[in-house]
């Protein structure tokens, strides 16, 4: 029987990282893989597909430039299914081969097949080939999600789908119901709004997003709306039925009955523990598939870690990555810092939130005294060439000390945007480092500056007032 | 006779922030502008515009998705100077009424006319309304500069050009010659390129941009010479003429003969100090119209500041804000905190280069150990979405104490991508803030991670090999 210092379950972000930081460590790794394809659905159905088809939809739409050239003008008339498929295509294709590179480079053993706990050290690999067994002293499973599925949807692909099948879609729909106001749902909505689609978002709770701020999430709101996206918010899918003409109806649990040409059912995600015979390592998961660790992502069994979507939120790429090598150097004794406070959180919406550290909301709730800075892209020499007059950045910072509590921003760019913030976050700086640096001209990163000062001057203006009344 | 706090002559971006910076302090504020618009020529005829135009050509030309829908992909089949000028004629419109109404909120009295000294601090506004003398306790010269003529160039506003005239071409021309290799010269030169036109770009240093880092200059240069630029780098020109067909030749000092439709002439830049009467102030220009000024932008006289184009490099509009800033600041005692060594630079070519701190040949001649690390936007996910194999991170800092020493980044992006690092660099970071860091997945910002991995690998290489060896 082999050995290995580390095996690895799932070819994902979190499995990938995980495997490579056992190899910069020396040791030696086994990772278990059942497509054929590496990259886990990160790669394959989910985050680079769909950000993948955003640039698409952002590019044949003509939607960043419409504000310059007019609210009707198309870089290409008919979009369909084919030309955002065309582009995902050779993306996902990329990223796959640069990522199987990747663990090659660093010597890691890929083995392909269904992985499952003999015992806790020991794993079975199931294949066409047939059946191995591999030993090893520390397992990471980084096996990830799938859509939910519900039983009162029933998905059949092609009009009725999930988040995996977006590019099975026949054509274009002209009426979208999406069911689902998380992330995943959200981003579709998005992105169909802006394709001309009518937009149907249904969603139990009564906001978008819940942990995001409330004022980006407002602005998000008002923008879907603007592009004809209906919400039923505080809605619940009772059941979902096809008509023998092709109509989608999605039956409300208020007696509403909603139809359309198509159905996205986009609420939650399971783990992959199916078949992961997790109880012969003494392990077990919730309902939802999440298997449950500590700070620093052990199971209850030592020789076994989880990260990355399996364990629940955040459920993004760029921490599942994280995870692996946290989780990994932990596991063997490396030196590794992290700082889960300092996580950005991005949202490829249409247009595009991130944001870093806490919301208005929280600091409210833990009682620290914070002011707030904004500026509008508008006001902006590049907001005004790239004629984007949506985009928002607001920066929150502590009264009395000045130091950056949060950074949230909405608008194209906000995603990259959001790591200057970070930085400063980071590093324990204040928003006086905002007024005193030079930000390259015309750039989006001014923003930075302007919301400094916005911030400071209601600072001030109120201490003058606290003066006066004294 | 009017007495003011503050007079500032000139209301570029250096005008501008420190009229703005006197009104902050609670002074009495004239700003004197010799146009019609306010804004300098920053935003009339000079940045603004530049950068407009540049969006207008990447988007029409499809430049940017080319790697994905192929070379010959076009989104505007015969791009006309009109089409460029529609759009840069509606920022330049937005941007000055934005400025205006800056100016106004903050109580700023605008005078039109032509300024020129009296003495030390009175001023003379000349316009069609006639004379007035203002009475100012310091004065900021923020006359900005003008293209640089030349007796062996005849402009004629029509084929021979300078960079004020770009809009005036009656046509796009197929062959541009290009006489200068710094800043204004190759961005004009990228843009033209990027439309198809052949470029001849002669320039009589050995290399392009003297002052930015030569691995990124060298990259820039391989992809103009990929857009089929000719270089004729040594070369200076002698004459220049336009034959009877419209043919424009320029006759170079090595005998080479250069001929195209049309000449941009974009050689050195001039200070708009005639008609100022500096010397009535006790002052004096040097040949170039430049001011002289200490490191508080004091000229020699006490009451005189100067900042901005006229006092000479960098000759960007980011630094003249901040030295508008400063120099009203210090002026009138207030507490104002800059570093000129952290200011970044960016430089609008195709691909866009921007950096901060120093460059490698600095350092190397400064016997700073240092290290290297670089990312490739192709090896990141984002990179292969936007299809963008062009761009390069690069991440210079201190083999021992691991301090970052410099950013330089050539690629989409790259004048927004620098803050990151700026950032780090300003609050004296390392390079192993990267490493530690979580950022948005994906995005360009996993540059500095890669970058940062790449050059920590070399350093645990050669420590290594330092160990065999010993």
């Amino acid at each position: 029987m082999q050995h290995f210092d580390l095996i690895v379950i799932g070819s994902g972000p979190g499995g990938q990282r995980g495997a490579i930081q056992g190899a910069k460590l020396g040791k030696r790794v086994a990772l278990i893989e059942k497509r054929e394809a590496v990259g886990g659905s990160s790669i394959n159905t989910g985050t680079i597909p769909s950000k993948t088809m955003r640039e698409a939809v952002l590019h044949l739409s003509g939607y960043q430039v419409q504000p310059i050239y007019g609210m009707n003008y198309r870089v290409k008339d008919k979009i369909t299914i084919e030309d955002l498929f065309f582009r995902v295509q050779q993306v996902v294709r990329a990223e796959g081969s640069v990522m199987q590179s990747q663990l090659s480079r660093n010597g890691i053993e890929i083995m392909h097949g269904m992985a499952s706990f003999t015992d806790a050290t020991h794993v079975k690999v199931t294949s066409e080939r047939g059946v191995a067994e591999i030993e090893g002293d520390k397992i990471l499973v980084a096996v990830g999600t799938r859509p939910a599925a519900s039983s009162k949807v029933p998905i059949n692909g092609r009009t009725i789908i999930n988040s995996d099948q977006i590019f099975a879609l026949p054509k274009i729909p002209k009426t979208l119901i999406v069911v689902g106001g998380g992330v995943i749902g959200v981003e579709y909505a998005c992105m169909f709004a802006v394709l001309g689609v009518r937009v149907i978002l249904i969603e139990k709770q009564p906001r978008l997003l819940a942990f995001a701020d409330n004022e980006i999430v407002e602005a998000l709101g008002y923008h879907l709306r603007d592009s004809r996206v209906t919400f039923r918010l505080n809605e619940e899918v009772d059941s979902v039925e096809e008509l023998p003409d092709g109509t989608v109806v999605a039956n409300l649990k208020s007696k509403k009955r909603v139809s359309g040409d198509a159905l996205l059912y986009a609420v939650g995600r399971q783990g992959n523990v199916d078949g992961l015979d997790l109880a012969n390592a003494g392990l077990a998961a919730d309902d939802r598939g999440r298997i449950a660790v500590d700070l620093d992502y052990r199971t209850s069994v030592p020789s076994v870690m989880a990260v990355g979507d399996v364990i629940g939120f955040p459920q993004l790429a760029s921490v599942s990555m994280e995870q692996g090598r946290i989780a990994v150097g932990k596991a063997f004794g490396a030196m590794v810092v992290s700082n889960p406070a300092n996580y950005p959180y991005g949202i490829y919406t249409i247009p595009e939130i991130s944001f870093v550290g806490k919301t208005e909301e929280q600091l409210t709730q833990e009682d620290v005294p914070y002011e707030v800075g904004i500026a509008f892209y508008r006001e902006i020499a590049r907001g005004a060439i790239r004629g984007d007059s949506t985009g928002r950045l607001k920066i929150i910072f502590h009264r009395e000390t000045h130091h950056i509590m949060g950074v949230h921003i909405i608008g194209e760019g906000a995603s990259e945007l959001v790591h200057i913030g970070q930085a400063v976050l980071s590093m324990n700086g204040t928003v006086d480092y905002f007024v005193n640096t030079v930000f390259n001209y015309p750039t989006l990163a001014e923003c930075y500056k302007a919301a400094a000062f916005n911030g400071l001057n209601k600072l001030s203006k109120f201490e003058q007032l606290e003066e006066y009344t004294s």
